[in-house]
């Protein structure tokens, strides 16, 4: 609470980015995709939506409808629709948004089951091969599910640095696997960073040592078109409650390629993965396909969440949506550049466009702090991660460029009241 | 379609039945409670509760208030609230409906996951020990999972054949268990008889062997009383969508009994079964207690409604379900005895009251072609099982004495007409 000039002359500054926000909220073609969202009166900026997505009106609507009329008054009938939700719901996503040919996702379980599954079946296949890479940097629940996979299985996990903000690039990883190499999982869009990775370049490195390469897709999914086919990626997984907007622990997916499909064998043999799942006296054969990476029985709300959110991006176009993520992300960095630098705040993020995710990563010594007032204020929302970084998700359906000069002035203004405070 | 004299009898029959149900209704305590559940107007008999419990009206209220406010306005910030839930929805349904002390049940993942875990768990607790020993009638998911555990570690799977009707008892475990052993997993209520055994006779016998017990709960839970730390169990698990009434798909539970969950440990490292799941760069140590058993983020659809059936049952009573329950039951076999025995039934439920759950089985010749029927006439909704069995779930808080009558006048004119048709 400080009338010092820095204050006035950045209250100047913040006028002007507001103006040029405004501008660029009314040129914006995405725009009116806010109007889809459950949105509550003057609320802050959300640039949380790299940790959880908004909520979609269209899923209200639909969840009402699958809770009154399906489950209320179908009851145990609507199994005739709802059973074959995971794969047609995955297919569904698999278009939409992973380009992925249909008969190779399924969703169900969360991104760590998933994993486990993937990485499991994975390992089986190549007993040969004694080694399982992975970025140290990685997202902490992939690499604590390979320290339990590789330690249950007397394997080594080889936890490779990586650049801190460009993250893994084919060279490095070709550098990092060979004969010994079973599995190689990473993630296309960096949790910290930010940093979209080659996926297709990785991928081929990857196969021609012979290993597979699983993919981590939370970070991307919805925000970043992602090209599994044409990658020709191995495996994949992801959640659905960041950009596909699903909600708070909504099931997750799992990807595997057609031509691995026969070869792979997943741990976990519940009776939905299994031949005619109401053949009960039968041993357990796995269905054909993708089908046998299921378990237990599906989760017909999530189900129902993550459809509407795939069916919410395919109205929007994700090419649409990736466009103007690439528009907000590029001028958060401008405006980084010009109201933080001079803070002390560091771009960790890639400046090119075509390396970045959806989100801006500043770091800051005091990161902790500044985001324990804005917190505490309720002015802005957005993820600290420690030790120092603030992450700024962009998620282009629901974020205005308003939405971006709000939180650089409010980030500006608790650097600068910290600042003054320590003077004071 | 026939006029003739059997079915003019059996509408005599069925007044009189009917009348004698309308007294009990008139009668019962707990008659209220299906207000308390979403219904729709003329409605037939729904004795499939033992599949997909019924819609609390009180779940669709809570659902909407948390998809509305906690994720609608709260958004991120409501992970504060959610991010115990595993743990807190846990001990309520451990208190409430398991008899089992907190800090040793969590709600998530499917049943065919949380079994996977606990049994995985065990078999590496044990090393030295080859055996896993089940029910050859077990519910196939649980035979599947433990199918491909033993043969991914080269164990060996028991299957025991136990009597049909009355299921496995403490002498007939006993014989079926040695020093190979490591771990027993047997149905509490079996799913195809509804016979209700013996956990703690049998928990004892398999401890004395040095082998742990795994429960699967899921016909028993919320439908008849659980004492799990008084039994003595070591391992449960099962899932909320039957007579715990959370909705298609809900997640499941697992209990882990306090004096094993230092020495077990699940293969699914993900971050929130991790000590401080947001210090994301130290390797991973378990939490202690029961929430080393989580894995993934929690989904907190499911574990309102999970949360919610649990408070509608602690507000019914478990005691008083049960008793409703008895009477259900043992009203239908009377019936089933005096009109369908006639027509070639057959019980295949125990006539002990102490050693039935909350259905009754009966078999038939041609049960296939009446559930068939009668599934194409809507008037009575049931659950064929492959190859000769109908299962009459009597879930006590939605179903009532006339609901009993009616299925009865269903099943028995569908049998009239089947064989009337054969004659005309």
């Amino acid at each position: 609470m400080s009338d010092s000039s820095p204050v006035a002359e950045d209250s100047a500054l913040f006028a002007e980015d507001l103006a040029e926000a405004a501008d660029l909220d009314r040129s914006d073609p995405l725009a009116w995709a806010r109007e889809l969202f459950w949105a509550g009166a003057a609320e802050p900026p959300y640039l949380d939506g790299n940790s959880l997505g908004r909520l979609p009106k269209r899923s209200v609507r639909r969840l009402l409808q699958v809770v009154e009329e399906e489950w209320g008054r179908g009851l145990v009938r609507s199994w005739n629709r709802w059973m074959d939700l995971p794969t047609k719901v995955g297919d569904r996503l698999g278009e939409v948004l992973l380009g992925a040919g249909p008969g190779q996702v399924v969703v169900a379980d969360s991104t760590s089951v998933n994993l486990y599954k993937l990485a499991a079946a994975a390992l089986d296949s190549l007993p040969g091969r004694a080694v399982v890479v992975t970025d140290r940097a990685n997202f902490p629940t992939d690499r604590y599910l390979l320290a339990g996979l590789t330690a249950n299985r007397r394997l080594n996990l080889r936890l490779v640095e990586f650049d801190e903000v460009m993250g893994p690039t084919p060279e490095a990883v070709s550098t990092a696997v060979g004969e010994d190499t079973a599995l190689v999982l990473l993630s296309h869009v960096d949790y910290r960073s930010g940093a979209l990775v080659d996926m297709a370049g990785i991928s081929t490195v990857v196969r021609d040592a012979g290993a597979l390469a699983l993919w981590d897709l939370s970070h991307s999914v919805g925000a970043v078109p992602v090209s599994l086919d044409d990658s020709r990626a191995d495996l994949a997984a992801g959640c659905t409650y960041k950009y596909v907007n699903a909600g708070p622990g909504s099931p997750a997916f799992l990807y595997v390629s057609r031509h691995l499909q026969g070869r792979l064998r997943q741990p976990i043999w519940g009776w939905m993965g299994k031949q005619d799942p109401f053949a009960m006296e039968q041993p357990y054969t796995p269905r054909e396909g993708i089908g046998s990476f299921l378990s237990g029985t599906p989760p017909i709300l999530g189900l129902t969440l993550v459809e509407e959110g795939v069916e919410l991006l395919a109205e929007l176009g994700i090419e649409r949506v990736r466009s103007k993520s690439l528009a907000l992300t590029s001028h958060l960095i401008g405006l980084a550049d010009r109201r933080l630098a001079p803070l002390g705040f560091q771009l960790a993020t890639p400046r090119d466009a075509g390396r970045r995710g959806s989100q801006v990563t500043l770091r800051h010594p005091r990161a902790r702090e500044l985001c324990a007032r804005l917190d505490g204020s309720g002015e802005v929302i957005l993820d600290f991660r420690p030790p120092d970084r603030v992450r700024l998700g962009c998620a282009a359906p629901t974020t205005s460029f308003t939405d971006l000069a709000r939180a650089v002035a409010s980030l500006a203004g608790a650097a600068v009241e910290l600042t003054s405070k320590d003077a004071g």
